[in-house]
């Protein structure tokens, strides 16, 4: 049976403050759940409704078993799938500084474009992303949904970009920045690896990083447009796409 | 002096049965009310609270001043911006079915993907877009809002794909699919205009649909990565990229 305190403390696992504190955060939902049983991360608790086990079986077999009234205290979701982990959120992983791509991210603040800008750089073989400390946490429910599974796999860190990016440059690296001003993406010749710095949604990137990019691009827009800006994490996708074709990974 | 009956009203509007029955939806926020009042959509009503007016000035002088109360009343978003106005759904636009690129929609069904989809679309210069009738509605508050205003300058559509589709394979377009299993997307050749279908984030292209696609198209994925998919919005936004640069539009 499951107490009416733990119910309590894992639906406070919704605030960021009682994640830092407890060190642990929550995955919810069939695939997310498979994803996290096929990775290290370490499973503090497994919760499953009845219905959920019937539909899905034997692979859940150690899922201790709760109401649909105790999941829905549970799930920050408004339609709980009806399985739950709670998790211990791991050390910071090391970031491959030298690996052919990095990924940089300055303030990037909705929890949707953070998750899909991970799944999508894991898509494409980038495995180390550098977050600027104030980046959405990484453990918000949001955040984990939409890596669809990314998460458990990728190098994520939380660093100050200036001093990261200015070290990249001094071992001879170069820093692509995603810009409104910048190298036409599609015409682009040099195929340097290197970082890559995706900016804010509202910011785009900020003024103590911009001197440190050594290839400022933009992805050229139709004449007679009227939109002002791309979506973050498309924008990211598609200068991704473009930069890891140009440069292929090993 | 607003009524209670009128902000109960305006409330309503975040259910689509009341959106649909009263022919009227809502815009909140300084830069889509900005992009709504440049457009030809009819404004029924605009409102604002007095904070809002101090920073924000002249050009909002004929919105009618609300309480911070009354406007948390009205407003389906956690921290109102302060301003809101009530539109009149406009009639069906026409489809340019012979504009050099039309997208079609198949089933999406997230309201932050319908619109980021949208956005993407007009930075490319695709203003005509055909949707599945089981597409989220266009006048979804979260569809609004991540278009940043697009959806009041594109032409959007609600059409069963496949008759649609069919008659444009008769006028002799191609029709792209976004699948897992086509033609390297950085390796076509083909140079053909036409139509780029989008499936939906869950089940992908549909059966009644797959028939019509005459171009099969895949994002390549790094050999080894372990994620399924691309979120639907980045893959659309890839692929158009590619797609508009192979066949620049006039």
């Amino acid at each position: 049976m499951i107490s009416k305190n733990t119910i309590k403390n894992i639906a406070s696992l919704r605030q960021q403050k009682v994640r830092k504190a407890s060190g642990l955060f929550v995955v919810e939902g069939r695939k997310m759940v498979d994803e996290l049983l096929c990775s290290d991360f370490e499973v503090d608790g497994l919760f499953a409704t009845q219905a959920f086990l019937d539909g899905n079986g034997a692979g859940f077999a150690q899922a201790a078993v709760v109401s649909e009234m105790q999941m829905g205290q549970m799930s920050g979701q408004d339609t709980p799938p009806g399985i739950l982990a709670v998790v211990r959120i791991p050390e910071q992983r090391q970031i491959a500084v030298d690996a052919p791509w990095v990924l940089a991210l300055d303030g990037i603040a909705n929890p949707g474009n953070m998750g899909t800008i991970i799944r999508t750089a894991e898509w494409f073989g980038l495995n180390d992303i550098v977050c600027s400390p104030d980046c959405v946490e990484l453990w918000n429910p949001k955040v984990i949904q939409a890596t669809m599974g990314s998460v458990f796999r990728m190098n994520v860190a939380y660093t100050p970009l200036p001093d990261f990016l200015s070290a990249q440059r001094q071992s001879g690296r170069a820093v692509f920045g995603a810009l409104l001003e910048g190298e036409n993406l599609f015409e682009m010749k040099e195929k340097a690896e290197g970082v890559l710095v995706i900016g804010s949604e509202s910011h785009g990137i900020r003024a103590d990083v911009l001197p440190h990019i050594t290839h400022p691009v933009t992805i050229p827009r139709k004449a007679g447009s009227a939109t002002e800006s791309l979506n973050a994490a498309v924008a990211g996708g598609i200068i991704i796409a473009e930069l890891t074709r140009l440069s292929p990974l090993p």
